[in-house]
């Protein structure tokens, strides 16, 4: 057992937020500088600066769940409560229960389009951000999140990544003019000073989703989304909370993931972003 | 200007299908044999046995654009001229022009829940798929993909991965008891003994997805796409094709995307899968 401190919670994980990984059951793969993975990063605040002060802070959580007692929708709930305790304003968009529309299609844009003979989806979502001329349920959600000054990201990893809801949501919401522009993107990106975080829950155990499991590195699958996504739209991106193998763990194991997701909410706000770079996903 | 036998098209490329792609303009990487990356694996068959044989091979395009006369449009249908041409029986799933249904939700199960009052999508589908109560679209694309030799995945990258309705697609149809179980998964996926492409276009430049782009060498975000859902399912995964920067490229660079594309898919039955493991992605 090594002992790690990635943000995990798992079958046989211990309550402490320093939990233990399993080794893979594979063989030992050889363990040079050069290959091992730098620390990831949460490396706690010495100080605690006012602006980090929780209370008055707008949190949002994008949740793609369908089932409200699945252990997604305790994470999320526990998520809410947490963070509405420590005074934080916390708005949820259910997506299932929004029914969000995941396509990106002609239906985005209201009006006429620039160019109604050849539809190019990020030309015209471009330009209808400028004009404000964005379907409603786009603008909503760009409004919650330019509140927002932590975005969390509730959902169960579906082919190493996110639901198509949620990836929709993506694909329609960051829209270029909203959150990022040429130049404008990474450390630039329109997004920058908040922070985001995925919290997801996996078929897999974490061995599984080691280096030498047949999933490879969990790292390996968060780079699209992570950097892709996140780091290239501005945000700072905290550490992932993942609960892996849920469906295999016991009752008590899955509670033990949901209360170490809330120990870890109340500091939130202190922990510093990752590195999101090649060398935190890949090694060196 | 470095040689490499990867199949991608992109503005200044050569029509040739050995292709040069620009160094990265940032600072060059140490470059070891411990960080580089193997050879795609690309290699052209020595014999071709008979089963190979492209006359009455089935192949699926799994397509993904909103506008006919886009690139994509274009590579989809000089794919459909080619592989036809040959003998081939090709069926085209286009997506949008179907409004192709993403999120995955209890209407993908027809008659009654296993357990109504706790939904479960992953264990619900598995149930439905042994009792042939998926809905029919899913059925419809399950029957498609069942037959197909070769699949090819037409899409512009979104946000380094599928647009969300190629994505609902893979989270709808390739369903546990279909697509893979456990055991049943990897090198003995249900789906085993087919081949699967993944033809792409992008935003940035190759250059930009280089191992010391901004975005990071291309082939970090291939590893969900191509290892951890194709690979996952069975299939042999056969180098991309990348067609890097339409937008910024020429009418007459496009052109030659379309051509070299075309090109590709005269031999495309003599090609071997890559090794689809981490070294592919990451190096060693």
């Amino acid at each position: 057992m090594a002992l790690t401190t990635c943000w995990v919670s798992h079958e046989g994980s211990l309550a402490s937020l320093r939990v233990t990984v399993p080794e893979s059951s594979g063989p030992p793969a050889p363990r040079t500088n050069k290959t091992a993975h730098p620390p990831l990063g949460r490396i706690q605040r010495e100080e605690y600066p006012s602006s980090w002060d929780m209370a008055g802070k707008k949190v949002l959580i994008v949740y793609a769940h369908q089932e409200p007692r699945s252990l997604n929708g305790s994470l999320k709930d526990v998520a809410v409560a947490e963070l509405s305790q420590q005074g934080c304003t916390v708005t949820v968009s259910d997506l299932y229960a929004m029914n969000f529309e995941p396509r990106a299609t002609g239906k985005d844009i209201t009006g006429t389009l620039s160019n109604p003979g050849f539809f190019n989806y990020g030309v015209e979502t471009h330009k209808a951000y400028e004009k404000r001329s964005l379907s409603s349920d786009i603008i909503e959600e760009q409004k919650k999140l330019q509140e927002a000054d932590l975005v969390i990201f509730q959902f169960p990893l579906y082919w190493f990544s996110v639901p198509a809801v949620l990836k929709g949501w993506m694909d329609r919401v960051l829209c270029q003019g909203f959150a990022f522009d040429f130049p404008g993107s990474y450390d630039d990106g329109f997004l920058k000073g908040k922070l985001a975080i995925l919290s997801l829950t996996t078929g897999g155990t974490a061995s599984m989703f080691s280096k030498t499991g047949v999933n490879g590195d969990f790292r390996y699958f968060l780079w699209p989304l992570q950097h892709g996504t996140l780091h290239f739209c501005g945000f700072k991106v905290l550490a992932p909370q993942i609960s892996f193998g849920p469906e295999m763990a016991s009752e008590e194991e899955r509670k033990r993931m949901v209360a170490s997701w809330a120990q870890r909410l109340k500091t939130i706000w202190e922990e510093e972003p990752i590195p999101c770079s090649p060398p935190w996903y890949f090694g060196q």
